[in-house]
């Protein structure tokens, strides 16, 4: 099956943004941001990327796929940790270099690291924000949903420093 | 004013995930993702990148600075518009790859083409999708809050094919 017959081509700027045909842009290297909310909260819950392929089988199967840089391989999120995400309502943005999934999640949690929500902490901000030293986080979620030992039982952190 | 004093090292992943010191990780191009939600609706209404200046813009005085890839500027949302961006609450992901802000948008709109969101069209998913054309994107946005050729007076289009 050719996957990319669902994408339409990029022609011009007027057809991107205002017509209703789905023509994505994917980057240098072949990937696209996808930003993914709580459907009922609207809570963010992580930002990943998508190939050509994980934005198929994320449109053709409901649940949301992405591709992993880290591993370099389609990532059926939740395939591991069972936390896998329903979408309700994928849309795209006005120059279609974004894609944003709105979900449902299995278990309650979409963090790799054990929360509900990848965004955990806040950064402080505003006028008189003391700026002669590192700025320091608050913790907006207090426990976790999941013991990760537990869940990923000694698979590699995808964080990379 | 050394701007990237308010950064800290990144040393362990122990300590980017489960610390309390901003210590973000920008690119091979220097940028780091970033995306804005309606305070008040949640409503996703942009995808954009910061630099370290930025970053630091947005966090000092509270209103949401952004790189500009085309432009290859700083890009203080609303300058040209008057539509900007109030920062009621700035967070960051677990590998502190990522920016969310949640803001108030002076004017009800984020998006240059018009419209209150970028992400104003759907993309039909699910089982049962045809896949052997471009699929047909829905508009849920049907009225545009402000006309780009009056804002903008002929700047050039930001959207690249």
């Amino acid at each position: 099956m050719d996957l990319n017959k669902i994408f339409g081509a990029r022609k011009t700027v007027a057809q991107v943004e205002e017509g209703n045909e789905l023509a994505p842009k994917f980057d240098a290297l072949g990937l696209i941001p996808a930003v993914t909310t709580d459907y009922d909260s609207g809570e963010l819950l992580m930002h990943a990327y998508m190939n050509a392929e994980a934005l198929f089988l994320s449109i053709t199967t409901g649940e949301a796929h992405y591709f992993s840089r880290s591993r370099q391989a389609i990532w059926h999120k939740g395939a591991t940790s069972g936390l896998t995400q329903k979408i309700r309502e994928l849309k795209i943005d006005d120059d279609q270099d974004c894609i944003w999934l709105r979900v449902d999640v299995s278990g309650g949690a979409s963090c790799h690291v054990g929360y509900r929500s990848c965004f955990y902490r806040t950064v402080p901000s505003g006028s008189g924000i003391a700026t002669d030293g590192p700025l320091e986080l608050e913790f907006t979620e207090h426990e976790k949903v999941f013991d990760p030992n537990e869940v990923y039982k000694g698979a590699p952190n995808p964080t990379k420093l």
